[in-house]
């Protein structure tokens, strides 16, 4: 048989973050799970019939102990009669692992014995709920899900408030291996170390940092989006003086600090091996292009750390390689590694990406003439006021093509609705964020977030301080650039939202000044007063054509793939 | 690519249900739902980019056309947009079958684009949630599961109250099919057919189901777990003598009645082919042991009918053919088979079976004489009261017995607790039925699920009418007959529940009277008083060697396997 092996690893893992003592009670379903425990020499295990006894003897022993202790049932109505001790250990904050052995999804509620909902079972009395696989065709995306679990598991029992989780295990028969097998070998496991620091850096983490920094020869800093905040961005601009490359999202605000064409730089596949780095510092939530998670995720050798002050309940684990969650601030941290001396191979490091990044300059400087949004990107980036305004950039293409055109001027703050990326809310956001705001608010967002989100200009909050961009292509232009998507014989009518819509009617409605755009000649005399005060918000509608874009943005990108 | 060809499936089982139109809002996430949809001809399909108009579109379209409408959507916020939409059917009762397409779960939390929460997205307002499989390695079991999917969902949106559900779809890149590449076919598809007619049945079924039986030549019912009815028990005698076969599971109520010996009967293979019907019938809930199950299981040509007056929400589909669920009450249903006459081909079947029961019983007729639970169990029988009586078994080894001895006698009502086959509440639910019954409550019970809910004696409601029997082997005996189990270092540590008590102090703390047993003479013995009326409650404990027990059991069913 194919014992699962995913089993031997949770227990493996559980183990490697301290875990020592298992309350397990007697089943069938749950035999595999007992095998890994009792099969794991670090772990004390204890064989209790009565469930609900056994969750309170599991509670004394965490309670003693004072480290999460697994508790382990088989499937059916075992799990209900542990939930009175699940209840008193989630009010009294004691950690426990709960693993409940289910029947594979596909057989609850077809009349075989001991299988009930066990999904979420403990309801809001555990801190969390996890459905962990031991599917026999695991994919590598979901072995990196399971890895995950056994951390998140471990670190939701153990973080304050301390309390119960449920893992609940769907396993399928057999439930032995042969007979006088050994179970797999559980490697490799990763765990996932979190320091939990106040403000102060404590002698324990600097003492880390400081160690695991002088003995890696590419460190490298990458910043997802993330508000901007001046203390990181001096802190940050230090660390580049120093020979620390800093990558940067368009929308991580950092422009004119921090490295800004890694996507265009590692459109060259040949650039790959020498910019990898040894160690990996991440900073700020997420990137939006792909190249820079592709990179990353490609390294499984380096080191790498997420810098977060408040991460969520489960980790977040983008590049599939985090092995240090600091949940320190980010400005202490980066004070810290300010103190620090890099060496020779460090600045040879850092060196690499400024040349690589000074070819992607100087292929970009070139004006794009042709009538397409890249170029028209480039045009009203030349035009954006330098302070008093920000940028509110819509889903999907819009945020692209800042990452792609270098668009940003220092000191302008971006934003984006990135949490979901979605496109339904990108224009009521800015008109929002307008209010009783003395900078020019600038949304720049396609003709189909505009249109679907037209009724932001339904209200009358709409103040002069609004300048909206209406990159209207006729359409979700975003598709005609994905292969696979634009030989599509759908593409038109089930893809793209061809929409033959344009926003004059809306902006006179609103009451908003609208402008036209058809050329180049007409963008740039328009852009001449747009970004001036007006009593009036303003409309500019660049109209341009999707195939044309499609082809204009593939010429581009062909010059950076070496 | 390997485009997901369940969903093909989907679509084409939903289309041969009946649906004949779709909502699709553009996105790249659902372009392969898309797809699916847009290219099954029997779907009128409809491109809405807001997903908040298309929701209410699709209100509409099924507001005048009164079948469920598919609505379709990326992943991200856009279901949320929907939202609004399916509150109002769910409150208006409208069907629409929501398909949510999603990042796979190992995506969530991980700050990739457009991925959010969205399992039960829409909370109380969907009648019904329900993960889709699109997996690339699925197992058999998860294709049946896909297969009940897309049946409940269609069944869930339109059987009254109608309403909305969600079909939440995690979809894995690439998205697209290889340039100029056919969707897979569709098939077999299967359509559960679900016939819901009031108490007199109308016409239409009535026809169905004459002419199904008249086109049958092997028509067999099974009834599972079945409360006492005297009308089913006499519909059933009467087809049994027309020469229909009934089989019957030992808590169905049915001794006497219909054959109870599948178990044993279908120990040996050879008697498979011959036996296997051409339409399957089933009443009642679900059958106690796995061999039937597997029997029915691997006949994928037979037609499958389920008679259900109150089916759950969810299609329960056990033996994982059913093609026809009767929503009709089982007296009406059985009446109507007893006015048609049965061929000649129909009888030799009936004898087909009477003859293997025949077989059964003239070797199970001798007696087992050494001192084992299955001696034990048959001595026991012999001894129950014929009337004024019932039986409660407790699980697990218990209640198989029960089907391996002919163990109880016609007229005599058995209860189990097989909704969820728990070991947690078996004494417990014995003495509350004894609470004012005039017939004596007997509860069979092994020594683990005794101990476990020996608090079902800590009360003042045992009364006088309960008689106990605890099979007494020192652990969960019923581990030691299956293959892989039995040979584990862990057996007695970690599964068997060895344990050393036995009952005799419960008793005496409960002011039951306490009746030790250890050889055939005691048992005999205690056995020629205990079903008498008496003062006190009274507990039997009979203590074997579950060892023994174990070679027992092997050697008797080694009498069946041909």
């Amino acid at each position: 048989m194919a014992f699962p092996s995913g089993l031997v690893e949770l227990i493996e893992t559980l183990s490697q973050h301290g875990v020592e003592q298992a309350v397990i009670c007697p089943g069938s379903r749950n035999a595999p799970i007992m095998l890994a425990i009792s099969r794991n020499t670090a772990i004390q295990s204890f064989s209790i019939s009565d469930e609900r006894s056994a969750g309170f003897f599991a509670l004394g022993l965490a309670l003693r102990n004072k480290k999460p202790v697994i508790l382990c049932c088989t499937s059916g109505s075992a799990a209900l009669n542990m939930a009175p001790a699940i209840a008193e250990a989630y009010f009294q904050e004691v950690p426990l692992i709960v693993l409940t052995a289910d029947r594979p999804q596909e057989w609850i509620g077809q009349w075989d014995g001991q299988t009930i909902f066990q999904e979420r079972i403990f309801g809001t009395h555990a801190k969390q709920y996890f459905s962990y696989s031991t599917h026999a065709h695991e994919s590598l995306d979901e072995i990196w899900h399971r890895n995950r679990i056994a951390n998140d598991a471990f670190w939701s029992a153990f973080s304050a408030p301390q309390g119960p989780v449920q893992v609940n295990i769907p396993i399928q028969e057999p439930f032995y291996p042969e007979k006088g097998a050994a179970l797999p070998v559980a490697h490799p496991v990763r765990k996932i170390q979190k320091w939990i620091s106040p403000k102060l850096l404590d002698i324990s983490i600097k003492t880390f940092i400081k160690r695991q920094l002088s003995s890696s020869n590419k460190v490298l800093i990458t910043v997802g989006q993330m508000p901007m905040n001046s203390k990181i961005q001096a802190l940050l601009e230090e660390l580049m003086q120093k020979g620390i490359p800093v990558l940067a999202d368009s929308i991580a605000n950092l422009s004119g600090i921090a490295f800004d064409s890694h996507d265009l730089i590692l459109a060259n596949p040949k650039t790959w091996e020498s910019l990898q780095p040894d160690l990996h510092i991440h900073l700020g939530k997420s990137f939006v292009t792909k190249r820079i998670k592709q990179f990353l995720r490609s390294n499984a050798e380096k080191q790498e750390w997420q810098v977060n002050p408040h991460p969520q309940a489960l980790v977040a684990d983008p590049f599939k390689g985090l092995q240090h969650l600091l949940e320190i601030d980010e400005v202490a941290f980066l004070k810290e590694l300010t103190l620090l001396n890099f060496s020779e191979k460090q600045q040879a490091y850092f060196q690499a990406w400024e040349k690589e990044d000074e070819i992607i300059d100087s292929k970009r400087s070139k004006d794009i003439n042709d009538w397409n949004e890249l170029g028209i990107f480039q045009k009203i980036s030349q035009a954006l006021p330098q302070s008093n305004s920000e940028i509110h950039v819509a889903n999907s293409l819009s945020v692209r093509y800042l990452n792609w055109t270098k668009f940003v001027p220092k000191g302008i703050e971006v934003f984006a609705n990135r949490g979901t990326s979605g496109i339904d809310g990108c224009l009521s956001t800015a008109i929002g964020a307008a209010q009783g705001n003395p900078n020019l608010v600038i949304s720049i967002i396609g003709d189909v977030a505009f249109h679907y989100d037209k009724n932001a200009l339904w209200n009358s909050y709409v103040s002069n301080n609004v300048r909206i961009i209406v990159m209207n292509n006729q359409g979700g232009g975003i598709f005609r650039n994905l292969e696979g998507a634009k030989d599509l014989p759908e593409l038109e009518n089930f893809m793209e939202t061809r929409q033959v819509f344009n926003a004059e009617n809306t902006a006179k409605d609103a009451g908003v000044t609208y402008i036209s755009v058809k050329n180049e000649n007409e963008l740039l005399h328009a852009l001449n007063s747009f970004f001036q005060e007006s009593d009036r918000a303003q409309l500019m509608e660049i109209e341009s054509n999707s195939n044309i874009n499609a082809a204009a943005l593939a010429q581009y990108m062909a010059l950076f793939k070496g």
